[in-house]
């Protein structure tokens, strides 16, 4: 526990890196809502590795399978199960690392918590498992998209030392084939370049790099999320921490706030049409908890990826003095490929959010 | 829906800033566990407005009552009723505002929500609200303090431009007098007075400052959180955003991990008595979102508050242009008296986890 | 845990016989709904004991405090704090029972279950605990009637062996004041003067009678119930069994069921202006989990309450054998004060099963 | 929603009759339990049809596909994926009913849920659906007798006027051998041969029967379950009800209790080594929710299924007037075939509970 996430719109995780397959059972999906598989193929190719000489060379090819929920393309209401079959599994790969923990990865903690060793090397916490996120997440922004319209972006904001800034109108312009643009999946192509200038030198060291990604959801209806506890920010920042590899959330002017004042801070509204919209969006569209009508935006830091090639002095289970080799294909930079995590988990908590508020007045 | 927080450890909250008062339902408190009441009040009054020059001169001196779930001072293991009653209402400080929602504040987006307007000012947004947090907070503390040791630690570590940075071993002797000893909940009283000092001028302009509160939580045992959703850094990113004026949090390095390499970004093992520990805590003390046995520290930004008496050109619900002066007596800067909060949301996240972890092996 | 009941619409009890008193909060309610105070006084008023020389002579007096939630009698969408006081406790009552688990009473199971013995007698799982159910009911049925028109009627249609059979036209007829015209909240007055006799004699012998109450929810929509799980009848039949001395749950044909055909027991459709109605309904209203329009009925067997005045043989927490002779007072049927507790404990399960309707399809 | 049930042992099952599978993900089964294969196909074999002349002659050689969850027959502590492929579908059997709804079926409210009409005959409400139940049953199960020594048994104790009944010794010594030795899984061989005859007369006039199963579950420890709601006999009963034809639950005395009277009825406390037992368990082995050690036995209604061939006059869609023959390849009586799902959703309560009496005490 706890492999599910949502109260209406839930979503089941299971499989680990190294078993039949991966998969997600989507619960609560409205009746009639219509789904693309290709759609949600699409999403799984822009997480898979091997896109780009930046990520790791492994072909994973993962084919998404529609077990139920379906019927002639069309929400039956019915769970909507999910999986992805698990190929080209080199177990021994990992073998040397059979007795030792990967530094900063989940081999000690999951061995202190289940009292057992999984042989296999990852389980559930290796990046596969985001397979069933990100296939889940697409259902859920197909969802969105045809009852209001929302629309789901995420970039690549910032890799290691180099970052970008863009200001609300350039965002509010940004487009799936903008951000697809460059490899990195940064819009800004300069950056982009020195992005991948930073990551093949880091792969070359046989280390790692971290970065931002940046996402902004548009038209979100005013009045989603849920006080007092399940707040749409809240949420938002349980799905994302939970993403591996994350180590910050930040809604808005996130840590950047605490240099500002009050009166510089405040969005203040003005008319717009039958409604109100305020003049600044320091708030990220959410207040209180709920949205206001802006447009939600939101970042996520990540840490840079543990497995690393590098010599690393560390112990053993047994606390024995080792230099660690990672031995196994993996990416220096994992950003590029989180961005349809991002932007999946961002779907999953406002479809949530969007049944929920179906039951907010008489 | 949700004013649940919490699995098996799970603590419902009710109650308006205006109303009767306001409390929690504490179920799933394992029955046995001795419980002080001044321990609850005594965190209810570190929350207080009124504690000193930098708060709010409103004395809400709020008194907790226990409705049940005790007996001779131990838990019975059914619910733990907890309810403080309101007093000195004043809701005629908020009459200027009835047509006028407050920028960034959760007026408008409440009636977006819900399709009313509420008369009072403020409802379940309100601030007020966390005196029910700091009850059940203060309960689950004491559960994690007998059954586990567990010592939670909250400070303020920036307000405006004023930042502190402890290293590892400082905050490891961090108590909560130290906390104390200065008005502002910060232990280095040099920055703690250049903070009093920032919150003074933005108090003499009528304005308000945001900042940072830092956290610790020690002797937390491995293997706490769960996979994949539920992870213990995704549970405290939502428990913490969840907070009123939180816009941020960063588990371990947090946003700073993105100018790191994995190299030096991972926590290596070394021989620790029977079992490991890690040279450094860039983690945070939580690997593939389960504890490792190391401190988990964290920290939550929290903006500037929004109502301030600083005249704002705002626009009111029919779009009419207006300038808003707030005239409700409101504090300069939460951070001081949100320490107890964060500590009280940690303290009901670890609860959870801790009874989870009881089903994870056979 | 639990003491939490429903998904959207949540009823969280608590308090303890003995405590400071009994209440429930209400999370879910949606807001604008108009709520009488009276009519939950009301209904706690048919749950009082005291109402006759049928039950117990304690005169409780439970006056329903609404701490949160409303604000000029509607609904805000937060949280509905409801409280009764308790008062003329006499816990001294109980004392020679201090180590009896008493029979067929929970004593000796909570005792297994929390590894502690609460001095007072009853704990949460004494009968006063309904007082919460029935007051959270009643807001329940307060939404029901007001966004559905949904009426929900209760009676006792046994008592020991004096058994009352209604056809569909004279259930389609009941109304409550017909049911509580008899003492007994039977229906049908020559009956009820048998059930009184039967009881009187039962009280006469310091012994008890159990019985049957049954319960027709009307208006209610087709599409109600959540498959697989959640189905409405199931979801029913928990909320049933949830009611202390509950043994037995029947939806419309119920046991009787067993001795038909499925040619007999088919509901089979006839037109009924633009929808569809059955011609019989042995189904009561439900059908593959989900209501169809039809009236929902169904049936709750309770057994006599095991608090007797009668000598019984029996053994202490020793293992020492023990005559035990209650002297609390009690009913010797509970069935006529039960009533509104099934009607209650109907109208939260609908309430929650029509907000997740809202969200069934696109 | 809900396709899940349990909070800390969740099982979440997915697909449709006509669809690519049925399945379970089981979510919080502890790590380090040791799951066979073979004994979940054989519990899947013992719910195929076409095991005796009594049952459909379809040969669904339902094959169980373990996914996720398990390495080396061990589970891992994640989610538990198990997957039935669907074979031999002949959606065509089901076309003639395209307009027309099914009497005492789900196709009209399931059409009046989610506003659209599932070409396939059946969708979720399947019998095939519990082919999920049953598999996660069998893991539940294994558990359940690993951790504890719980066994659960099941039996057909009625089909249509054909009764059995069992003294409390007879059934303490039942085991699935006797209940399987005869094909209508009676463990009363001259009643068995009443009953099948039953079935025949029913199966030559192309209706159908209802009847009877009951249950016993031994070995369970004291303390299980949980107050308010989620009492032992409440989720039971939550359990039973959701299985399809469903129509009645009872524990211990059930219905019968209400002809008896407090004396009569109450199981009065005995000492059993350092213990107490009950003398009699007219309780069923609950009470006030909670498991008193006794063994838990229960029994549960079937109507007669709802799929016949004889002719019925019933109406379209549209209302029109019309007789509905059914063809497709039904049983005459589900309650052999249904034994195995009872027993499957009674191990998926108990070891629901058994986690959650973890957290109990400190």
């Amino acid at each position: 526990m706890s492999s599910s996430f949502g109260t209406m719109f839930k979503t089941t995780t299971f499989g680990e890196s190294h078993g039949a397959g991966v998969g997600a059972v989507v619960d609560g999906c409205p009746a009639g809502v219509e789904i693309s598989r290709d759609e949600i193929q699409a999403q799984l190719d822009r997480r898979r590795p091997g896109q780009s000489r930046l990520t790791t060379p492994r072909q994973e090819g993962d084919q998404i399978e529609i077990l139920s929920g379906l019927e002639m393309g069309l929400t039956l209401g019915s769970p909507i199960a999910l999986m992805v079959r698990n190929r080209n599994q080199k177990p021994g790969d990992y073998s040397n690392m059979a007795n030792i923990p990967r530094p900063s990865h989940a081999d000690y903690s999951y061995r202190m918590k289940y009292g057992i060793n999984s042989r296999s090397g990852g389980g559930r916490a290796s990046a596969r498992e985001t397979l069933a996120r990100v296939a889940a997440g697409s259902v859920a922004e197909q969802f969105l998209r045809s009852a209001f319209g929302v629309e789901i972006i995420a970039w690549v904001s910032r890799i290691g030392a180099v970052e970008i800034s863009l200001s609300e109108s350039e965002i509010d312009g940004l487009s799936r084939p903008d951000i697809d643009a460059t490899p990195v999946r940064c819009p800004d192509p300069e950056k982009a370049d020195l992005m991948i200038l930073a990551i093949e030198k880091a792969a070359a060291e046989k280390d790692s790099l971290g970065g931002v990604i940046s996402c902004v959801c548009r038209q979100v209806p005013a009045g989603w999320g849920e006080p007092v506890f399940a707040k749409l920010d809240a949420v938002l920042a349980y799905a994302m921490i939970s993403i591996p590899a994350a180590k910050g959330f930040a809604l808005g002017s996130g840590f950047k706030s605490v240099t500002m004042t009050g009166s510089t801070h405040n969005d203040c509204f003005v008319k717009d049409g039958d409604r109100l919209k305020t003049r600044t969006n320091f708030s990220g569209g959410v207040q209180g908890g709920i949205s206001n009508g802006q447009a939600i935006n939101f970042s996520v830091a990540f840490k840079p990826v543990p497995t690393i090639g590098k010599a690393q002095k560390t112990a053993d289970y047994d606390g024995c003095e080792v230099i660690l080799e990672g031995k196994g294909r993996h990416d220096p930079c994992v950003l590029p490929r989180a961005v349809p995590i991002v932007e999946a988990m961002a779907a999953l908590t406002l479809a949530d959010m969007a049944l929920q508020q179906r039951c907010a007045h008489l």
